[in-house]
């Protein structure tokens, strides 16, 4: 039989929608916080026994999940291109920055090593409904990290060098799709079953900027994508109208966006994703559950995925979360 | 002969759109910060001296510009109802929360007397073709800073407010509805021929939410400010369509959305202001002049003010802004 997640992914309508978390691997457990007491982020991305028990662990404790996201980070991308990334508690830091490397450099594949191997481990134990997802970081939003060399309130280097060096940028965003369609496929060559392409940092480029540099970089990177449906997730409260037009299967919806509107302008073309406000979490059961009904509602009758739209906060009530599955799936 | 701001906010078209900066009183102009190197920002709210010479130093630099914006802050009406509001570097902070006061307390306008007094001294040493302008909080932005006690990342606090006590969270929006109209009356009573209600954290609410909670709060403000043209600002990346028919002549664009989309959206019932991005002056005056042409293009035969999408950066190049202003006019 097939997966629930995969059969609506291919664009069947399901009485209940399948439901998975962005950042479900994550802080919010304490039993994840208890790993990460023992090993730091960075073990858990070159260890691929402990990335594998992270991706397990909201699949064991919430049985109704239908997706499981591998533990990893967009970052390893640019790691692989030779940033030197580390990623502390107060966020990421590289040691290098794209514009001091070469756009032609190899692609240190080795990186992406344990990741394959976790995804091999956590499907040899995945329950047989729960479908495995892989993902990466879109170019613009390798792009901006690679030139601040850390996050920014302003993305102001990244956002200027698209103008200033606007051949450089746009070598480097064709490098950087063609590394996050590598990835993609690596995941899959290795069971994932469906990719999540994560353009984290889209809402931060004005729309002409994200129309003329970002979005033919994500083209880019979804047509080399084979062998499983791929979602597009494009953080940003202003979705151009071009993203029903992008070579994946569907697409994930952020929060700000009304789920009724998002099917009005995208479903004709893709199956939707999401898109509860990972803050309304953090309301109690009542608003939770109350703000996922209208979502599922308003998504009746067409392809949905349930979702969050932007990732857990480490401040999640499981039982608020599990109430959330349990009134989706009611 | 009446200022080109005011005739374009009673809906005539221009050749060459007036042009004002949110936050162009601000840090960005090395002669404000030789003030605040000998003067507090809290000094500056209660000395009209002060802040008629910060509203002015604008205007003395860029001799085009269209609008003087008092110099104030959105937070002056909790510190008017009490909450005792202290404006450090890091951010602004509050003595007492909304929560542990009563809604019904009554408005200290006291607090209101040095913003009025300063529109009065800038009014009288200002240029003939520039216009005054007051400003407000808009009730969502002042519930959030006065439920949370200061800035915050998620207003995961506020957000639950409204669900957890949606009785109390209606009575607080009124009053602060109310205290905001007041306010908005008391600057054009002083002067000002324009004013513009900052919802500065409306991208924080889900849709739902910002319909159902902040929008009959802002429309509640609108409708009770008489006397002059008023332009509302809601700073999110997703414009609920409702803005169309608030009761105001004139909508700030966020720079997120496209300014062509926003004409065909908003410009049969409202002037349009905006909306370069802030962030675009720090990438050269090419860039910069590029973008503005952009969008002074994209409003050609329709009333436009042109103005950023957000507030003015400290970082910004004052020739920068003096080429985009230069281009905006050409």
């Amino acid at each position: 039989m097939t997966q629930p997640l995969l059969r609506v992914l291919q664009g069947e309508t399901l009485d209940k929608p399948p439901v998975w978390f962005m950042r479900q691997a994550g802080r919010f457990l304490p039993e994840y916080r208890a790993i990460r007491a023992k090993a730091s982020f960075e073990d858990l991305l070159r260890d691929s026994d402990l990335a594998a028990e992270v991706t397990l662990q909201p699949i064991r404790r919430f049985p109704a999940i239908d997706g499981a996201i591998i533990f990893s980070d967009i970052l390893v991308i640019l790691d692989a291109l030779g940033c030197g990334v580390t990623i502390p508690e107060g966020g990421p830091r590289l040691a290098r920055t794209l514009d001091q490397l070469d756009p032609d450099i190899e692609l240190n594949e080795r990186i992406f090593d344990p990741v394959q191997d976790a995804i091999r481990k956590v499907k040899a134990q995945l329950p047989e409904h729960v479908t495995m997802l892989g993902f990466a970081g879109a170019p613009w939003t390798l792009l901006a990290y690679g030139l601040e060399g850390k996050g920014s309130k302003t993305w102001a280097r990244a956002k200027a060098f698209l103008h200033q060096e606007p051949a450089m940028a746009r070598k480097w965003m064709d490098r950087l799709a063609d590394a996050s369609a590598r990835l993609l496929n690596l995941h899959i060559g290795a069971g994932a079953q469906g990719v999540q392409l994560f353009d984290t940092w889209a809402g931060e480029l004005d729309p002409a900027d994200y129309r003329a540099f970002a979005l033919p970089a994500v083209t880019r990177t979804l047509e080399q994508v084979h062998g499983a449906p791929r979602l597009f997730f494009a953080r940003s409260g202003y979705l151009p109208q071009e993203l029903a037009d992008l070579p994946c299967e569907g697409l994930a919806v952020p929060w700000q966006m009304p789920m009724a509107e998002a099917r009005q302008r995208f479903s004709a073309s893709k199956v939707l994703q999401g898109n509860l406000d990972p803050i309304a979490l953090l309301a109690g059961k009542e608003t939770a559950t109350k703000k996922a009904r209208a979502i599922v509602d308003a998504m009746k009758g067409a392809p949905h995925i349930f979702n969050l739209g932007h990732g857990l906060v480490p401040e999640t009530d499981p039982d608020v979360l599990q109430a959330v599955i349990d009134e989706v799936k009611k």
